[in-house]
């Protein structure tokens, strides 16, 4: 038995999310039916959490366990050559057979991209939230720290029915927008010139998140951008451990799954509460 | 009576080129229709030139006639509220009644984008032709100015059977692969992070060109890269005259048309025999 560790990118806009369903597109799905296409086995895929329907992206992680010999660079190609393109596998390794995508994730990163250019660009429909109106880009970018530490995140989260950890404590390591001057200059190339600098990326780096809890973190932010809450509400927003005080949850396009990191994990121990509800 | 000049991107893969076609979506029929909604009337849409299926744009430009006084920002609002968001209207002015968006048009722009990574990031694979295969590079930069100047194109363009000028002699102004330093570091958001450097880009501007063209140029410089051709075969090309001699047609999933230039337009004769035939 082996135990092989995939990282994949993909393109949330074509699957109804990661976590398989009959009679739909999902990106599970459709590894899963790959891997018995290669393997001639129906392999249990554990993806580092799920991701929402739209949800895009590029450093999702999954382990499976196999009899199969494949070498990890030919079931990379092999993956590639009939997976949809929509999916691609960015790498295969061979881990330890205790190693698990969920428990052992460490940390992990996403962005949110907000346009504020007047007109979308149509190669960006699919992959920015394009918000054009007025925003007090300041406070935001005051604000956004806020959410950094070790909280009670009840008031950021929608609720998993099928979770039975009822924790709902999350550690953000990191909660920023990118600098302006960081910003994409290949944008020129996907949108109209002049929209290249009317882009901006929050990211978020933490132990793990509850369900929707980047995108209503990203709607609160908003919120404050549009004056409808202020940076200083956000601890009392805290205290209140109330979903109907967070702004709203923002479309799912904007989302980027773009890192997850298991440094150190498999010295950690095998289980870890706050890792048990994470889905985004 | 009033004259109304257009400039817009489409994302091609969504349509089967910009020339209307009864039964499948074009962008030309998708305007028209729009316009049709917005002004009441049934116009009488003139592009730049048709782009094939598949070939995208970031600066298509058209007029059209109108009675309707609707000014240019609000028929601007209008259109972008209506129209699919895969074609959007970047500006939209008056201009004399004699403007002609094709007759009038002084230069054309196209990019090519070939993507050389190993693996086509999901979200760039409608956008760029991947090709990861060995290339000699330095051959296609050393060939890619000889098209420059005023030739015989014949080798080089599919004809098209609806035209009734039969001269191939076309202007090229300059032929160019974009020096590796102007890359979009923007692509680290789209791709796999150390793909962003493993993209080159061809730029062609012109006077006018020949159905299929910039694909068949783009092809011989392929060929080129790939040792098929060499640079100095490219005046024993032009000589031939023969279609079959040239490289294959890329697919249109990497092209955009960036920009037509009308400068002085309105200054020069309204016929120009360069622009009758262009269609890429």
């Amino acid at each position: 038995m082996r135990n092989l560790k995939l990282t994949l990118g993909y393109d949330g806009h074509e699957f109804f999310g990661w976590a398989i369903q009959p009679d739909r597109p999902t990106v599970q799905g459709a590894l899963v039916e790959t891997l018995r296409k290669i393997t001639g086995e129906k392999v249990r895929l554990y993806g580092s959490g799920r991701t929402d329907a739209g949800v895009h992206a590029l450093g999702q992680v999954a382990h499976f366990k196999t009899r199969s010999p494949i070498p990890p660079e030919n079931l990379q190609r092999a993956l590639n050559a009939l997976l949809p393109a929509s999916i691609r596998v960015f790498g295969v390794e061979e881990v330890p057979l205790d190693f698990h995508a969920r428990w052992h994730a460490r940390a992990k990163t996403y962005r949110y991209r907000i346009l504020r250019a007047s007109i979308c660009s149509p190669f960006l429909r699919h992959y920015v939230y394009h918000y054009p109106y007025p925003l007090d880009e300041a406070a935001m970018v005051r604000a956004a720290p806020l959410f950094e530490g070790e909280h009670d995140f009840s008031t950021f989260g929608s609720w998993d029915p099928e979770e039975t950890d009822h924790n709902r404590v999350r550690t953000v390591y990191s909660s920023r927008f990118e600098p302006h001057g960081s910003r994409s200059v290949g944008q020129t190339f996907l949108s109209a010139a002049s929209e290249s600098e009317e882009e901006i990326v929050y990211i978020v780096r933490g132990r793990s998140f509850l369900r929707y809890m980047v995108r209503k973190l990203v709607g609160t932010l908003l919120d404050i951008g549009k004056g409808r809450l202020k940076p200083e509400d956000i601890p009392v927003l805290f205290e209140a451990r109330d979903r109907a005080r967070a702004g709203p949850t923002v479309p799912p396009e904007g989302l980027y799954l773009v890192e997850v990191d298991y440094r150190q994990a498999l010295a950690q121990p095998r289980f870890s509460a706050q890792a048990d509800a994470d889905s985004v």
